[in-house]
């Protein structure tokens, strides 16, 4: 294993969006002398072969660890564990063992008590993604610009820390380091509930009697339809992150509720001025976000993308 | 005035994001021989004309409409009656007036009994629009593909209603005829509530304690960006919206809260299946939208738009 961020071999477990992404950006980095992929499913390897992902792609997660210096869970959190116990017998002295898990919490808990204690375990999250999945729908670039955040556990080798950290920045990202406990608060509010009401909506616009399903898509332009490409992410993805972040996403559930009351009364009893306040204070948190670089003020709504 | 799309000449009132839109796509059309825009801000009229959007731009309403065979009320629905009032005089025999309002119900009750016999009131709907405001935000093509909704009222003149489908189609829409009261229905759903839960997302964001607004802004590419997006629409507009369609909205509203108190049921009692249902469910709904040609299949999620 060289220093920095280089590796000898990079294996990456989980082959759909962000798995597949994460190869691309490593190829695009020269970040690997030998970058192996795994997943469960042999038609998602032989497709990551056949677009030329990686070096290998093996359906067996052990033989795929194996000589690896750095080893990426790219599974839902859900898989883990049972990731965790298959890989933990073939791992290198000194391999540091990560993921990309939209919870953190879990994930720690779940993978430290199997992991072997030669290994280096730095959970991490990589605050990126689109509602595709598979490894078609990945690419080297979904990582530049965005924040990856990594969230070692107490008493973590720094210069293990380190290289992971050296290594999320060569593949485009900005890191931060927090809890894993406050990254599952953080990320409860900025993307755990908006996908919670996001599928929420969507099912409810679907259920209705006086209006149609024909006309709810008919007229999505007037907003619906940006809810319905985040009701539109991996299913089973987001099924794992609400039943291990259940503690966070109820909390803010229960605030996004109270709030939504509010504005309910101020509608009903036709409090004017408490809409407009808040519809004003809103604008300004999109400004800040656009000031950050985290998305573009180009108008939306349905206007064309660039590839 | 000439029949067909052609009118002699055509007045719209309020030169904002829509007004300024429908200008654009009448000149891009060559729908009138005389282009008149009306707003009551001087200001926003001298932008309009610096952006030469219109023959005229004019802050006296009632000259606006003086000789025109089209007036078409681009302002926010609480002011619809008081610009009725004010061009009710000047009206012209056989004028068309309609309006792009978000609520038609309202707009029709309020319109109905100010403006003179001798004038069709023909009230209707673009759904389309961005979440930028003003004359400069409009572009020509924003209505292509999109959804006109007319909602005449009973008794209304057919040719009148033929005369305004065809130069809705002209400005590149498909149109569809529904009650007032049926459009409000239908778009309480795919789109005023979507657009009160972004905004009181965002208003919740902004709110915690353990989470920093500077933490919201860097994760938002988890999915709350999107949010931000549509809680940046036009603050006067949308309270107007949510005042004049109280009915509809509390109806949608208290089932997305009943389906939501459901999800977080299923949170806290570890149900996963009942959420992978939804979540697969929904997935269903965005493939239809795509195929009806209102959103294309790119992904998005902070990628650079084309211009």
């Amino acid at each position: 294993m060289t220093e920095g961020t280089h590796f000898d071999q990079v294996t990456i477990i989980g082959a759909g969006l962000i798995g597949s992404s994460v190869a691309r950006a490593v190829r695009r980095g020269n970040l690997a002398g030998r970058l192996v992929l795994a997943d469960a499913s042999a038609d998602v390897c032989a497709e990551a072969e056949r677009l030329g992902l990686a070096d290998a792609c093996l359906t067996n997660v052990a033989d795929a660890v194996r000589g690896a210096g750095l080893v990426i869970l790219a599974v839902p959190v859900g898989a883990m564990a049972s990731v965790g116990a298959a890989i933990a017998p073939a791992l290198e002295a000194g391999a540091i063992v990560s993921d990309v898990g939209s919870v953190k919490e879990s994930v720690l808990k779940a993978l430290q008590s199997l992991l072997p204690a030669h290994a280096h375990l730095i959970p991490g999250h990589p605050v990126a993604g689109t509602e595709h999945s598979g490894p078609a729908a990945g690419f080297a670039s979904l990582f530049d610009g965005r924040w990856c955040i990594l969230t070692p556990p107490e008493g973590a080798d720094e210069a293990a820390v380190a290289r992971l950290t050296d290594f999320w920045t060569a593949l485009g990202s900005k890191v931060e380091i927090m809890t894993a406990q406050h990254h599952d608060l953080v990320l409860a509010i900025t993307s755990h509930v908006p996908h919670l009401i996001a599928y929420n909506i969507v099912g409810t616009a679907s259920d209705l009697e006086a209006v149609t399903r024909s006309e709810v898509i008919k007229y999505s332009a007037g907003g619906f339809r940006d809810f319905t490409r985040i009701a539109a992410s991996d299913p089973t993805m987001w099924r794992d992150v609400f039943l291990n972040n259940k503690d966070a996403v109820l909390e803010m559930l229960g605030r996004f509720s109270e709030d939504l009351t509010a504005l309910q009364r101020a509608i009903r009893w036709g409090d004017g001025d408490q809409l407009f306040d808040l519809f004003t204070r809103t604008r300004d948190i999109r400004r800040r976000i656009i000031d950050a670089g985290q998305d573009d003020a180009q108008a939306d709504f349905g206007r064309p993308h660039k590839p």
